[in-house]
């Protein structure tokens, strides 16, 4: 059998001739990205025949293969892939980040795991009462309800009231609810947004509503496709959909391991899962069809998920801890941003208008007045988190964040995450970038270079090193821009408004730490407006809300009731006002 | 490491020296019985040694060992195990049985698992439903309720929907209830009879209430204990729980598949399972702690089990068949005796007391007056089944089960199971042997043989080849029948009756099928009165009447309300009656 080795990590596997390259790779445990969802035609995949030979259906440069749609022979072959597939450890740092919300937005009730304390009677001779039917008693009597009592929580039951006397605390999910645990003490929550890209999460202490510990890590997912309509595109197969199902899973348990292992905290005690996603990933982490997401009449098979249980999904987690997702408005308008909307005042009677911008892979937009809440949702692509650029990266360490010129175009500052050598540019670096050549006068308002733009034989902008800047880059990223912008406007204008009517826009997503407002607005992503607030991941602070308190759950429901789906793509104007932003900042007519 | 070959199964094991045989037997698939628990006490796991050498501490005829207690030394082993262990196969004939129940008593109400004819809207684009909103409509609309919808069905819902154009059936749980299945037709019910020696199954097509097959088999969890007691004894770990959980799954699993491969139903087709059994084969099932049901104040975990999931309990159905399990009155007065009265009229207003009578290792009575029902039970141990006689086995092939003598003790008839070689005497072999020994007046009323009995050199009775009886077989057997007489006559005294007062007794119990009448009443197992009806195993028929009808559920709930339980071992006169009853058919002050 043909060996092929992968550089630089060196790893070697044997696989029958005729094995695709992708599958190699998977089977030598190399991380390959395939955004197409291996179409052949993203070119995100392709690596460098080092030696040997392989097959091909798809174009490639000389000397380079897309590993997704390329064989390997009879013989030996070596490929080195690209230093992102190979370097990037795909986490970010852990520091707890602050819940940032509107101070006025208080909300109460009891967490989804809700602490009762019981005192359960000692077993009498002849009352006829069994271990469960006073457990029962007592908690029904607590509660004014009897939640059921899962297999596991009886098999614990009699022991647990032998061995407390009696005098013994439950976790309960209230609302159609279960008895999630007696006797131990499981005091945790566990809240995480689920984005195409990145998932975050808190460890929640669902007592007091102390965050323990704070991670993030990329979904595994994106190497099956960097957007929603990728990986819908992968999942077509039951395989594939088992195959997501437990990357998502995967992604979200090593989360969990590494903030367990921080705080000392047993992921066995976390009583409580609240999650926040896009339609998609939440219909990829139950392992449901995700397909008729994408196809007409655009139905998914849930927007409220039912309550189902973390050992259900192979969550690592108290088997019985309830898993509540975020209810969705559509396809395209999921629970991550229903979440985020519990951070603002959108939705409160009475208020000037609002819009609240979440940037990611994929974009969603809530418009909220007197007396309607729109939202919708655009392809921004993967921008601005590396995609489509071709020394692009994502935000992690080596990836420039950050650039700045003077009058000539030479680079006086040019900020590196983890003061690395610079291996691309992540989002916030390459619209800093266009930011500031369009400022000195170096790229103009169609987005491209001025005569007097210092480029490389290439008419590449040299940033540092071996990254370079092209038009192509540019335009790529001013189409992302132009989705969002024009998304916004063609909401605004459905319902007469314009930005300057605005009394409040809120900005969100993880993406926006990085973001520098002033640059976002001079290539035109976002206007210049009285009153911007960037609430960080609010999906994921919607999800710590929803987890801590009934009052954020029932306001949840609400919302969900409340929201109106636009479909974009049928509104007559957004071509138009996608045309017309596609410049720096905007068209002259626009702005 | 030491060889052990066990004969005549000829199946070698090589083990660490000091291994105890039970072990080394259990890793060579040989099936050992241990029903004192291990403890060495009860001789029914002797093992001929056929060559090598053997440690002890339990006391073992000259040649043989007690393989519970003995650990292999150094050296090769060969051990001969009994034939009963080697030779039977622990299944019964697959005949379906005839449901027997008073022709008055008729149920009604669905079956456990209740179709639902549905219409699910298309899926239309802007209305705002998933595929999961849709369903819940139509499914609320036509049940007034809306059951809860598992991870399964959901995951299955997108394309059930679109395949059946929206004209689906499915199959619901109802009462807190769950959907079970969508689409597929699941149309099959599983009903059975948890007993500690012997569990008895129907497969039931839930549509028509028609059996399509029944089979029997011991409960794998005989070689761990042959009575409840031994069986809680052993369990007392959890690691043997849930050994003995995997054993009486495994056999209800394998119940399953012979009648599946039966009949050519798919077992995923099962939709409900309901089961009625002892308290503590509930407990044994569920994994649960069973130590306090035999310890003061005998309270057990459970009486009326939360009807959990197949798929939860390992079970071989749909893994979201609802099983329910009928519900007990105390720790020894179970969902089997319970379930067999769903069979009776005693609980019938107005009629006159009437008696059921369930015989089996343990033994359970009802006694039913017009304003109350008062239940016991009694440890009649195993000899019924054929434990504790020394030529004992249980009704497989092999057994003599019918015997007749003439006047000189001679055997004229002696009729063997299968028609094969003897091999011992089952339950009602020895109550027929017996009794014709007394009316032939070669057993006298203590129990003893009449000078004139034919006997051998060691003062036995030959049946049929090796077969003989003994006067301590004799004395087993007559403790047994005291122990149910005694408890009859005790729950009658109770209540200022005697069996003359009685309308009618119902005898139950699997053993009832080879239980000649006057044969019993010889031996003062039952009396002979004015009317008595066997119902075969009641507690079968009753698990199949609550699997089909709503109304038995109910009346088993109001049945689980009205019982008494009354504890023998508390009642002062238990004690004389039982030992009154110490005589052929009993002492003559009693009858």
């Amino acid at each position: 059998m043909p060996e092929i080795t992968f550089l630089p990590l060196e790893k070697t596997v044997s696989v029958d001739p005729g094995t695709l390259l992708s599958d190699a790779a998977r089977s030598a445990g190399i991380p390959v990205d395939l955004p197409c969802g291996g179409k052949g035609v993203c070119g995100r995949c392709l690596a460098r025949v080092v030696s040997g030979t392989v097959t091909s259906d798809a174009a490639a440069p000389e000397g380079f293969a897309a590993v997704c749609r390329s064989r390997v022979g009879d013989g030996p072959v070596t490929l080195k892939v690209g230093a992102s597939h190979a370097e990037e450890d795909g986490r970010f740092s852990g520091a707890p980040e602050e819940i940032s919300l509107e101070p006025e937005l208080q909300f109460d009730g009891p967490p989804l795991a809700e602490r009762v304390n019981l005192t359960v009677p000692e077993p009498k001779a002849g009352d006829g009462l069994s271990d469960l039917d006073r457990f029962s008693r007592a908690l029904s009597a607590a509660l004014g309800d009897m939640p059921e009592v899962p297999l596991g929580v009886l098999v614990g039951l009699p022991d647990a009231l032998r061995e407390t006397g009696g005098t013994v605390a439950a976790r309960v999910y209230r609302g159609r609810g279960h008895v999630i645990s007696v006797g131990a003490e499981r005091k945790w929550g566990l809240a995480a947004d689920i984005g195409t890209t990145t998932v975050a999460a808190h460890l929640v202490d669902l007592d007091t509503g102390l965050i323990a510990a704070s991670q993030a890590a990329y979904n595994a997912q994106i190497d099956r496709g960097l957007d929603v309509i990728s990986r819908i595109h992968y999942a077509r197969t039951p395989e594939r959909r088992d195959e997501l199902k437990t990357k998502i899973v995967n992604t979200l348990n090593a989360l969990i391991e590494t903030m367990a292992a921080e705080t000392g905290v047993s992921a066995d005690d976390i009583a409580a899962v609240s999650l926040a996603g896009n339609t998609t990933m939440i219909h990829l982490l139950l392992g449901v069809q995700p397909e008729y997401i994408r196809l007409a009449p655009y139905t998914p098979a849930a927007l409220d998920t039912p309550v189902y249980r973390a050992g259900e999904l192979g969550l690592r987690a108290c088997p019985y801890a309830p898993v509540r997702m975020a209810p969705a408005v559509g396809s395209y308008v999921g629970g991550d941003i229903l979440s985020g909307l519990l951070c603002t005042r959108l939705a409160e009677p009475g208020s000037a208008p609002m819009l609240l911008i979440d940037i990611g892979t994929n974009g969603e937009l809530v418009l909220g007045g007197e007396d309607f809440l729109l939202a919708c949702a655009c392809s921004a692509g993967p921008a601005f988190e590396g995609g489509g650029i071709r020394h692009g990266c994502r935000a992690s360490r080596g990836a420039i964040e950050r650039v700045a010129l003077d009058g000539e175009g030479n680079v006086t500052d040019c900020s590196v995450i983890g003061n690395a050598p610079a291996t691309g540019l992540c989002g916030s670096g390459a619209i800093s970038l266009t930011a500031e050549l369009f400022r000195r006068g170096l790229v103009d308002a169609s987005g491209h270079f001025a005569p007097n733009a210092p480029l490389t034989g290439d008419r590449e902008f040299r940033v540092s090193g071996d990254v370079t800047f092209s038009e192509t880059d540019i335009d790529n990223l001013i189409r992302a821009k132009a989705a969002v912008f024009s998304a916004c406007r063609t909401l605004l204008a459905m319902v007469g408004l314009d930005f300057s009517d605005l009394g409040q826009v809120y900005v969100a997503g993880g993406f926006g730490r990085y973001l520098d407002l002033e640059d976002a607005a001079t290539i035109g992503l976002l206007p210049r407006v009285g009153s911007l607030r960037f609430l960080g991941n609010a999906s994921l602070t919607g999800a710590y809300l929803t987890l801590m308190h009934g009052g954020a759950r029932d306001k949840l429901a609400e919302l969900a009731g409340r929201v109106t789906y636009i479909d974009l793509s049928t509104e007559p104007g957004y071509m138009d006002e996608y045309t017309a932003a596609l410049f720096l900042p905007h068209t002259t007519l626009r702005m």
